[in-house]
């Protein structure tokens, strides 16, 4: 017998995607294993997400949440930078490189990441409106707009800012989410790239985890 | 006659929204107020934000941009964090307490920004199109979602966590710009909490340096 581990995530208890890993979680388990550190995952049901007991952790009632000790974080982005402080490999040592990296950060979940949740609302929420139709293109547009230009910042190179980095791996799995919809292909330097961060081996141990999950549930049931 | 300052900051040559403050510009100019840096600001025309030159600082061709020394960066969240890390005033010295601002820094771009950003955005680019007053009250809705989960876990409380924090001048500056819209008055606790953000008197030196760009054009044309 082992002492429980001191890390422990949030993960949804039915993986929304069937297991394709494009929930948030993924980004922590990605970081975890980027720097080789174990955690232990709870499941939340979509009702307990939004019961006092998990909104204690997390306001707005969402996964994942990290606990380690007394700290307990919400937003994936600040508990992938959480762990990039504490452990070597997702922030470069050189303190400008480092501002950088935290920068793509940003740019991942404030520039990039919003129309793309505003095309993933859209597509729940308002499918059956009169006006899905018409709006679609414009809603696209919008997010080409961010990819080409993060295409032509990108340009030849294998990552954002010189070495792999929490940068990318954020960048990586806001991207991700694009894939069904054809967009991502438009630009082939930020296919290529995704697919760089997906061969990763410590993404895809991080993906086989969340798809372990989502498997075992479904042969079970 | 004073050597050049090393901090450059970029911000729109014609204030959009007539030195209301509303301009992420604002993010980083409280920022420096905060922590008593001094910054100069260098001002670009919304043609010379989308050419090369600009786009070499910021490659989505927006401001604000910040140069220090041989450092560039672009992102109000990751200029706000480089200058938290940097001087103190932003974030608290306790590990725990600071990881947890920094999620409030998140939070505040991440989550309840987009639908806020998705407001601004229907506003300029759909207001002439047919579904915009049927469409309206459901992107409302969405700010109101976030809105009220904020509400409930800020409380009685005078900022998110503990002291006031770079997560709370994010998340402030985010918040106001709602203040058009009315949805902000529909939660007392928040509007008061974005009142107490602007009575800072940092605060208030930002607004002024911004207001005072603006109102010297207005009377000089």
């Amino acid at each position: 017998m082992t002492a429980p581990l001191s890390r422990i995530i949030t993960v949804f208890e039915r993986s929304p995607d069937r297991g394709n890993g494009l929930a948030r979680d993924m980004r922590v388990r990605w970081a975890l294993e980027e720097v080789g550190q174990p955690y232990e995952v709870r499941l939340v049901s979509f009702g307990a997400m939004k019961e006092p007991t998990h909104r204690a952790l997390h306001p707005f009632g969402q996964i994942p949440t990290y606990e380690e000790g007394g700290l307990v974080l919400f937003e994936s982005g600040a508990i992938v930078f959480h762990i990039a402080e504490h452990h070597k490999g997702l922030l470069p040592d050189d303190p400008n490189a480092r501002a950088r990296a935290i920068t793509w950060m940003f740019a991942a979940v404030n520039t990039i990441e919003p129309p793309i949740i505003d095309l993933q609302t859209i597509r729940f929420q308002e499918r059956d409106q009169s006006w899905y139709e018409a709006r679609l293109p414009m809603v696209h547009d919008r997010i080409r707009d961010r990819l080409g230009e993060l295409s032509i910042r990108l340009g030849n190179a294998d990552w954002l800012d010189g070495a792999f980095s929490a940068g990318d791996l954020m960048m990586v799995t806001v991207l991700l989410r694009l894939r069904a919809s054809g967009l991502l292909d438009e630009y082939p330097n930020l296919a290529a790239y995704v697919a760089r961060g997906e061969a990763r081996p410590a993404y895809q141990r991080a993906f086989a985890a969340q798809l372990a999950l989502f498997t075992a549930q479904s042969s079970g049931n």
